[in-house]
């Protein structure tokens, strides 16, 4: 009843009193949930924006581009100038425009470059196809556009052709096919290709001058940026190993959820990444402290060091999430207590070594060449093999007791893989293997 | 003098005889660099169409899809209907044709799709703007443009959209902006809209036709494949470990060479393909022996467990090409020679355990649920295991050990970073670090 009274008093005290308030819950729960997750959207799309600022300004970015580009439409008299070819300069800016200079730059010098010579080859076929009559004309068009669109799919399966010039490619294919098969009906095939490559030269140019000139985004400083953030993130692993595995206040607990043993994840999964900075990068010219031939190649064989740095801390993190403080000074305890503290040495001086690094990137200033923290570590590494080496047992045990010890680590690894096979097998529906004779006999016993 | 002899005779004895043979020379040598280096590229041509013939049929279905569209345009009843607007149907067909189905499926759902959502909000926005009078309404479509640009660009950013309708958006942006723009001018836009639809749908449908029905690459069967092989190579890992390291006729010689220790470093890199190939797979109908709802993501959940075992094979093999035959059984040979014994099975069984993983994969069949070879492989670990905790003070030496062994190996790995940054700061031209005053004193005085 109070419902209902509520209801009357807020809906007016009409007749519908009674349906309201029967629709109202149902109603407000859904208003709630639609309002609870918009309010989760809007919260993500801020976080977005939050986590790079430079993507809203990349939006604004393109909406002034596109603003700009339908300018030429709208003032007459440049309309008059290139007539409807004007679209192409739509176009051009929708599809060039991309979140790095290099990349504008790479898709935009592709489709000039790729439209002239397509414009020029295709030009070219039209008079040859000309001379055939008019009922050879499309055939022989037809039989061009196949020849070559065929041809030039298959180049860019050229990995180096792939790497930085597919777009150029389906562009190529895209202009000739449209001004060959345009050649047939159009009377001024020369105005059009004109035309339609100064819009497109036109759609090029504003999308390099937004991008170049309003808040840039360099490809190369953005890999610049990724090499020093992965060589802080195998140092804060490192960091991490020492202050909580060999350091004064190491934890004697599970280790297995600590931060720093997941830090090096990205750095595995860093290389789609770091490959399409390096491409874009080698297109975009000398800026701030990058001249125009800076060595951007080298950072890709410094990523797949950090890489394989990365795969190693892996194996280790496997060891340490089981290693606490308790478990092992009891035995052998003036080994293990020698052995600790050098451990501790090696990661805090590799630590430190590659914050170092990192920073010299940052700063771009010559690593200093007697790097005192790297080669502390390499004494500590050294000294632990002398240390051990006095002991030739020990030394060869040790080596062999690392290769089982790797060894079956990834036998768990394996079960593991086993288990997701298994899986794979239940939710896509694997069929059973074909029942030997055996089992047959065994059903109909049974 | 036998040089200008022998130009005589072919140049056929006239006059110009000693600049001939002066000319010959540099010209036969460019000639044959120009010819063996086209005989190299046909080579690599030939090579990349081997690898994978299916190559050479998509760049063939890719020129049978343009001859049939534009077809279209030459066949003039056809033409009538459709207009200037056919030149959208080739338009689509360079740009949807992918080398999968469900690259291509993809795309062009992506682009019917948001030609369709947008191509109605354009009209929608000219109804608008087209109350606002002769002065008002270009200004107004140019907020338009630029507010749904902006808006759309920012939603690239999510990564749900990113991953799968980041070419719908951009197809979304595109058609609004012409559409909103050319209705300026243009008096029948919905005419406009429709031809422009329906070239679409036709370009889209013929790329459909051609890529299911003429040779068709299945996304979802690549995947399928790529993740037997990478399966397949791990076990090949092992196998080499066994029958290299612990077999009968284990090598004495350095093994750093070997095949077996580079081929998971393909497994490490397969994560990018692999999320595309499943991205495409999800759009695929079903097909073969695959479902329309086949659970394609599990496949990204055993690569990253595949991608975590090549891992630590990383870290194994920088050990084992360090270990030789000769070098071990001096100390503790008992204890190492069972060791030793312990690390054949278990490589070998978890070989042969991978192996019947990837066949199960291959033929789709339940792998046998008591996959013998991997209770043989963590029986072993676990005989290992049992055997050492006899002697609990090796067990505890040996943990200890692995993980000091991991760490110095760390460091090696980063002296190989320090010099990669060296490096770099030698061809990058990173300037010196400020000198402190003593160094200026000490310059002074020198």
């Amino acid at each position: 009843m109070e419902v209902q009274m509520e209801t009357n008093i807020h809906g007016g005290g009409d007749g519908n009193g009674s349906f309201m308030a029967r629709c109202r819950q149902p109603l407000c729960s859904a208003l709630d949930r639609l309002r609870s997750s918009g309010v989760g959207f809007a919260g993500k799309l801020a976080k977005i924006a939050r986590d790079d600022p430079r993507r809203v300004a990349h939006s604004v970015k393109v909406g002034l581009a596109l603003t700009l580009v339908s300018v030429l439409y709208y003032v007459t008299p440049l309309f008059n100038g290139f007539g409807v070819s004007t679209l192409w300069a739509v176009l051009t800016v929708v599809v060039v425009m991309e979140y790095t200079v290099g990349g504008t730059l790479s898709k935009g010098l592709n489709r000039a470059f790729a439209t002239l010579v397509a414009g020029f080859i295709a030009v070219g076929a039209h008079q040859v196809a000309n001379r055939c009559g008019e009922k050879g004309e499309p055939i022989l068009l037809a039989v061009f556009v196949f020849l070559l669109a065929s041809a030039a799919t298959f180049s860019r399966f050229i990995p180096e052709v792939k790497a930085r010039y597919d777009y150029g490619v389906t562009i190529f294919i895209l202009t000739f096919s449209l001004v060959a098969v345009s050649s047939y009906r159009v009377e001024d095939l020369t105005k059009l290709a004109h035309q339609r490559f100064s819009t497109i030269v036109v759609g090029v140019f504003i999308c390099l001058c937004t991008t170049i000139f309003v808040f840039p985004v360099w490809a190369g400083e953005d890999l610049h940026k990724l090499a020093a953030g992965n060589l802080d993130k195998l140092a804060e692993f490192l960091e991490g190993i020492e202050s909580e595995c060999f350091g004064e206040n190491a934890a004697s607990e599970n280790l297995e959820n600590k931060a720093f043993l997941q830090v090096y994840k990205s750095v595995l999964n860093s290389k789609a990444s770091e490959d399409s900075l390096c491409n874009f990068a080698k297109w975009e010219p000398g800026h701030g402290k990058f001249s125009f031939r800076h060595p951007w190649s080298q950072y890709q064989k410094l990523g797949a060091l950090c890489r394989q740095c990365a795969s190693s801390m892996e194996a280790l993190a496997s060891y340490v999430t089981t290693l606490t403080k308790s478990q092992y000074p009891e035995a052998n305890p003036e080994l293990c207590l020698k052995v600790r503290t050098t451990c501790g040495e090696m990661s805090s001086h590799s630590a430190k070594a590659l914050s170092e690094l990192s920073s010299a990137i940052r700063t771009m200033t010559i690593p200093s060449p007697t790097n005192n923290h790297m080669s502390a570590a390499i004494k500590a590494a050294n000294s632990l093999r002398s240390e051990l080496s006095e002991d030739e047992d020990l030394l060869q045990v040790m080596h062999v007791a690392v290769i089982a010890s790797l060894l079956s680590d990834l036998v768990t690894q394996i079960k593991k893989i086993t288990e997701s096979v298994d899986n794979l097998a239940r939710l896509a529906c694997f069929k059973n293997p074909e029942k030997t004779q055996k089992d047959v006999i065994i059903g109909i016993k049974s």
